[in-house]
């Protein structure tokens, strides 16, 4: 959900984010995920908590110029909901902070929460704390997200093995397409302001990049199905930083297969008018909001009975590294961008 | 921490957010505490888990020219652990995300995050959560403060009765006068670069306003002298807020007596020099940060042995309103501009 790229890439966010978390020892007993996972988690006596919060700021992580405030609610509560997901986690709570500035008048707050609070429904989330706050100029929402997982079911990004099956949700770089027809349509109205926009066909593209839905299914399913991954993270920056995600943590290399990576006719198509590679996009496009996880190979039958779920590719020893493979069989090493660019 | 006053004052900060929290019902069976007051609180099987989320927002909540970033990494930690304290719990955990344009190198996100550092090692709370992102100009930080707290010790706003006695930690309006002093200061700056200021003698204002603790201490005190409040308010925001939300809650009156609203003889004579009312200071003037409290009378002999507590007024049946009584036994009401204005 960042619109803009980061100018100094030499020391990636995630690189610096685990360097700066050096200086905060874990002491509490009750800690048992710290920095450097989808949320974070901690013991209860009976059932974890999991905990993320996200802040998203106006012209950096949205646009207001062709984003509808009900759907920038829905978005974020599916955005900080998805890294508990990304845990194996079930959401049950969260808090809200609202920054505003004189820009935005009560009607405009209540259609953002029209919004946070659909999505909510539909999660079954309790929104449990609201603040509000003054803001210079932008829009500023802040989203904690509270949920719970039983102990013996959380899955963190660590613990995949060789040989392993790596799966994802849904489709991939539909959002991203989407993305890049608001923002060309963004230009034609600013060079010429009677133009509308030309969006026929396309409402899954937009769908995608404006509200996406949190995968509880999945979190659902996977419960279900008595399957329990042996790696999770949520995919909110494309594939390729979810994939190196998970080996990084897991201390592993892998192998995706091109012609598997999950996108619908229409994202191929699009995509392709836009002189966009579609892999790339896939790998690097973001704002998924999907979720990869690890699976034993015993585990094959069972997730067949998953809806909305690929098998992409399989976990290799560390020395293969990250890898994507062509249907002509040639193996290209994965440029996490989203991973490094954020 | 707010320096900047709402200019639409009609319907008040805390009157909004309970209008606007009317669209989000309470659904879960883990919901304890929801919208309205210090902290949420949620039901885990054992000790109930508490989470407060605080956002500073550059030039609204904190001002850099007089501001050092250590410091304010300190205080931001201060002021979400105040939350839980509110509510009688033992803060454990937090999660921090970071916005920073590039106006802020490594080194001042180190600087910041040392301060946030110190005050989580002086309050053994652990850093589980860092998240990077870019902003287009000002500093965010948001900090998600998590605690716990044993079922049976959590206190609300809701519980005060008749004929309790009101008491508060600490001493009030130093912060404020500490404020005022950084704001002259920065104006003499802004006429004349090449001026030194002048703080003499000013370290312990200054250092309420910059560096103020979270008074950990006092939920020990009331642990190990076996006080349990009856109702309980973070005073982030002057007394007048924190009583009138106490007794908003608990459907209650209060009376306050000014001869005993605890203030030390430094911030006393400041204010005077500065031609502010004192009253009005320990009333409205904030980021005290210090935590307000109800108690059975019959707890009178135990508080005496807690340290740097006040007892300064006595909660009264709905209709007496909110008032404070002079040493010349007239009674004014309470002006709650904290509460309403931020």
């Amino acid at each position: 959900m960042e619109n803009t790229t980061d100018e100094s890439p030499k020391l990636g966010k995630y690189d610096l984010i685990a360097e700066l978390a050096k200086c905060f020892p874990q002491e509490n007993a009750s800690t048992v995920v710290g920095i450097g996972d989808d949320a974070s988690v901690l013991d209860t006596d009976g059932d974890q908590t999991v905990v993320a919060t996200k802040v998203f700021v106006e012209d950096i992580h949205f646009d207001l110029t062709y984003v509808p405030l009900k759907h920038l609610g829905y978005k974020v509560v599916t955005v900080a909901i998805t890294d508990l997901l990304g845990m194996n986690a079930v959401p049950t709570q969260l808090t809200l902070n609202i920054a505003v500035s004189n820009r935005f008048d009560l009607k405009a707050v209540n259609e953002l929460l029209e919004g946070i609070d659909a999505c909510c429904e539909t999660s079954h989330v309790d929104v449990v704390g609201l603040d509000l706050s003054t803001s210079r100029r932008d829009l500023i929402i802040t989203v904690t997200a509270i949920g719970t997982c039983e102990p013996s079911r959380l899955v963190t990004r660590k613990g995949a093995s060789e040989n392993e099956l790596i799966c994802v949700s849904g489709d991939f770089a539909a959002a991203y397409a989407g993305l890049l027809l608001l923002e060309r349509e963004k230009k034609v109205f600013e060079a010429n302001p009677e133009a509308q926009p030309d969006f026929t066909g396309k409402d899954y593209l937009l769908r995608r990049q404006l509200k996406p839905e949190p995968r509880l299914d999945i979190i659902e399913a996977l419960r279900r199905e008595d399957i329990l991954p042996t790696a999770m993270a949520a995919v909110p920056d494309g594939l390729a930083a979810a994939v190196m995600q998970i080996c990084r943590a897991s201390d592993k290399g892998c192998a995706l297969f091109e012609e598997k990576l999950p996108m619908t006719e229409l994202t191929f198509t699009t995509l392709k008018d836009l002189d966009i590679v579609h892999t790339v996009a896939a790998l690097n496009g973001g704002d998924d909001y999907e979720l990869m996880f690890t699976i034993k190979q015993a585990d094959f039958e069972k997730i067949k009975n998953v809806e909305n779920v690929s098998i992409i590719g399989y976990i290799k020893e560390k020395e293969a590294g990250y890898k994507i493979i062509t249907g002509d069989n040639v193996s290209f090493d994965i440029q996490a961008q989203g991973f490094y660019k954020q």
